[in-house]
């Protein structure tokens, strides 16, 4: 497998009101990091738009002990894993300047083809210089957890003309904002994610109206599930586990 | 005058459909440019916490040649030109690789009290570092312009939870969002920003609903003024002028 690093320092950009990274901002460094591995390897951005091809993302699955702080600096490390005849796999970690490991985000990836907007069979010289181990077998993966229908809160949101990114799709951060927000602000100032699984079934294009929705649930753990649905049909589902703030480093 | 230079290399996640940088992340890289250059001056968030002060931002003004294109390095230059016992002003200076000049931003900044939320006359010991030149009189400086009450387009936006940002204001570059949202993608695909000033007024809160209105005003120039409002109050106000995307190697 062939490895690539990068070193960063956190904007206060990047940071909500606690000073911690934002989920969807880390997602935005995650793919510009792998934009930079594969430019290294050249796999860049016009050696795709050649073969009328782009990556899309279909899942994610993070693991987080910690969010980095503004001005922390950290440095990511990210690997292609695996490939099949339809997806790929990367991961990332995120550690910070003492060497520990404060983060591992597992993505999975496909080939979409410009003209249909349909996933296409991965072809090898795609994929070669990234090392990574080929398997017959599609990984079968955890998915986010059925929602209760019977304690949903939700919101709407239109999408934004700069919601639409350098694909000419909703960037992936602006479902992060969307499944976030959806939960209120007492929530989300005393809670942190440890662990998420996000999927992405369907485009959002411009002028949808998504609707958030979210359900809580409480095992041993507590648990948060959601839905970005448009007219009814979900385009990306989620599950989050948190606990609360004042637990173990945070 | 002490001046600051750092060297980017823009993200694509920091650019929109056409690969350009839009102008909420360049509103974000700049701030934090200025925040290094304070920190390389003993100037640092930690050191006007201490002094139960921060700055707020009351004012933009923009002059853009062009908007660098994703993955595009560039340098960005920042001085504080002037300051009087309430604003100080900087300027920052964007420039191609080439050296060529694509882009000037003026800012007029105050000290807000964090008790009473109200502006304080400056000290001299957190500006002294900065070499700026002391005026006695306070700049006058041109106004975004009235908006046309008869030919309004307007959209409305809830302020999200993670539109916040470390300083606990929701984060400039989110009225930015706002204000070029309120035009529609049609526009926004065909044409570009060559002016703007943006005048913040009050603070917009968590838990506000903002209106974004807009008019069109079409001289020998083509320019759209703007007013985020709240309950009828305005909060802030700007002003662009645009050309065609055609045009002048954009």
């Amino acid at each position: 497998m062939n490895h690539y690093k990068q070193k960063e320092t956190i904007p206060y950009y990047m940071c909500d009101r606690n000073h911690q990274l934002t989920l969807s901002m880390l997602v935005n460094l995650l793919i510009e990091v792998s934009e930079n591995h594969s430019a290294l390897l050249g796999r860049e951005e016009s050696y795709m738009e050649n073969l009328d091809i782009s990556w899309i993302i279909l899942r994610y699955e993070f693991k987080i002990d910690r969010l980095p702080d503004a001005k922390e600096k950290i440095e990511i490390e990210t690997f292609a894993t695996e490939y099949n005849k339809l997806f790929t796999y990367r991961t990332f970690i995120v550690r910070d300047n003492q060497n520990n490991q404060l983060i591992e985000v597992k993505v999975t990836f496909a080939l979409m083809d410009h003209a249909t907007r349909k996933m296409v069979r991965i072809p090898n010289e795609v994929v070669a210089p990234y090392a990574a181990l080929f398997s017959r077998r599609i990984r079968r993966e955890l998915k986010p957890h059925e929602i209760d229908k019977s304690q949903i809160d939700e919101k709407s949101y239109e999408v934004r003309y700069f919601d639409i990114d350098t694909n000419n799709h909703v960037n992936n951060s602006k479902y992060i904002e969307w499944l976030l927000d959806s939960l209120n602000s007492a929530f989300l100032k005393t809670h942190a994610i440890r662990h998420g699984i996000i999927t992405f079934d369907k485009e959002v294009k411009e002028g949808n109206t998504v609707t958030s929705k979210v359900s809580k649930r409480l095992t041993d753990e507590l648990f948060t599930d959601h839905r970005i649905e448009v007219d009814g049909t979900t385009h990306a589902s989620a599950s989050f586990k948190w606990t609360e703030k004042s637990e173990k480093g945070v």
